[in-house]
């Protein structure tokens, strides 16, 4: 089974109006109300895509209550621990006249040290029978910044492979515990490194202690810096689309090639063809399964010299 | 006691952004939640100054529960119908920088024909006893737009005064039936009537059927057609904060003047000086309690001739 953990995790709302105008009053069209967090996004793909997975991390409230309704909707498994704050709501307003969308996320209920506690220990629990745990998003208030350098050395001690996909400070502590891969972006990338060129900060990024570095190029695919060398994928053609779950999706396919045990190009063959499949889709954060199947075939990956 | 009917009540969110721009991610640094939908309002105000205040409507879902228990910590009674559909959210985004507020609602579930049956079997049961009722805002989706209308008729049959705020179609067909008092503001009074004078559209909107009319002028106070003669209402200076709730508080003066049976020039008085100790209250919706006493003495009324 595979792990992801969403220490924030939200209920995420998409508004759709006409046109947003500030100071102005919007009558709202469509709204769609699901289960979010990085980690949850992509334990949903996971098992969209088959893989026995469990999402843990936090819920708490009447927000949190909906947002377990939902995910008991799907094939993951609900190993989230109660907070007595309420969880968290993203909200993405959606211009029907532009498709741009205008994003407000709400902070997060404060973990308290008992939650927290708790929390480990439920992490601990399921690392035993685990194939890979992802650590995924941002950090809500009261959990310290170290926190994911933690789950890392958990995760580690339990010969557990542990992805890292978050930024910022809780992102650097995290690197320093050695993890087996990290997802950067390229803003968090630059943030990390102070380097803008996405080699020079990707190979950066790896010399600061993870095993392996696969860093999002947006549109232009993935760079993956690993101990059996260094490698280039992208799509075919430039894909259009919604890329709202494009990097989650990323995380997905750099998972489930990790424990089916397959070559590091074959690993970033399956992440650019979810990411891709997934900005194609109608619906913002799905991924089009065909699309998935038929770019598996045709995402070119190029190797590169260090 | 004061009956008030909200059929699209609302859970309230208002988030504080340090500035709001399209296309971009927010980071919301406060969110106050709170049961809302003009109806409450008006009961909240109420019960605040010492009247027996019960509040219907419809409430359901998730969003419902956690708007009931709002509700509970306030003096107002919960005679709230349930819905089988979620009840809406409304988003108050408030620019930090200036100050300006950006507002997104959503539409509100659907009221099947059994659940608009229960609700004026229990309305019909509240307007025993009650000394005043006022039918507040807009409709949700499912219910025909003559509901206010049908309500301003079975309230009228009981003998009860009833005062009518909403807008559009609804306005229309309401005033049609003959309600004690209706009390539009100025966009809403255009819209009605066609006519922007607010005197001339206020005695035109009179001739349509309400037995009194209280236009709101904004930061110019009231207008009030009624059968006793013709009144303006000012305060005595204008007075700078948030609107928001402005209104309710001027709906909640005007009852709490009929049910206690005082002059139409008092009535004027005190919905100008809750109006005006509103907008002074750091909290969006609430009065300053202190403000409210001293207006009382200040606010200024004078008659015309029709």
């Amino acid at each position: 089974m595979i792990v992801t953990v969403t220490l924030n995790t939200a209920l995420d709302l998409t508004y759709r109006v006409p046109a947003l105008t500030p100071r102005a009053s919007h009558r709202v069209t469509q709204v769609i109300e699901r289960p979010g967090g990085k980690g949850l996004n992509v334990a949903r793909v996971l098992a969209a895509l088959g893989y026995e997975t469990v999402a843990t991390g936090f819920a708490g409230g009447a927000t949190g209550a909906v947002l377990r309704d939902g995910l008991a909707a799907t094939p993951v498994r609900d190993e989230l621990v109660e907070t007595a704050g309420s969880t968290r709501r993203t909200v993405a307003v959606v211009d029907a006249a532009d498709g741009d969308t205008t994003q407000l996320n709400e902070p997060g209920p404060t973990v308290t040290a008992a939650e927290w506690d708790a929390f480990r220990t439920r992490f601990t629990a399921l690392l035993d029978g685990a194939a890979a745990v992802a650590l995924c998003g941002s950090l809500p208030p009261g959990i310290h910044v170290g926190a994911y350098a933690e789950l890392v050395r958990l995760a580690r001690a339990a010969a557990v492979p542990v992805l890292l996909d978050t930024s910022g400070e809780p992102l650097r502590r995290g690197i320093a515990a050695r993890p087996d891969l990290v997802k950067p972006n390229a803003d968090e990338l630059a943030q990390l490194t102070g380097a803008r060129e996405p080699r020079r900060a990707t190979l950066d990024a790896r010399r600061r202690g993870a095993h392996a570095v696969v860093s999002s190029l947006g549109p232009e695919g993935l760079l993956a810096a690993t101990p059996e060398g260094l490698w280039r994928a992208a799509p075919p053609a430039p894909v259009k689309g919604n890329p709202t779950g494009a990097g989650d999706s990323a995380v997905a396919g750099l998972l489930s090639g990790l424990v089916d045990g397959v070559p590091w190009p074959d690993r970033l063959v399956r992440a650019v063809a979810l990411s891709a499949a997934t900005v194609l889709s109608p619906v913002a954060g799905e991924f089009d399964a065909g699309a998935y199947e038929e770019l598996l075939g045709r995402v070119k990956t190029t190797e590169e010299t260090p």
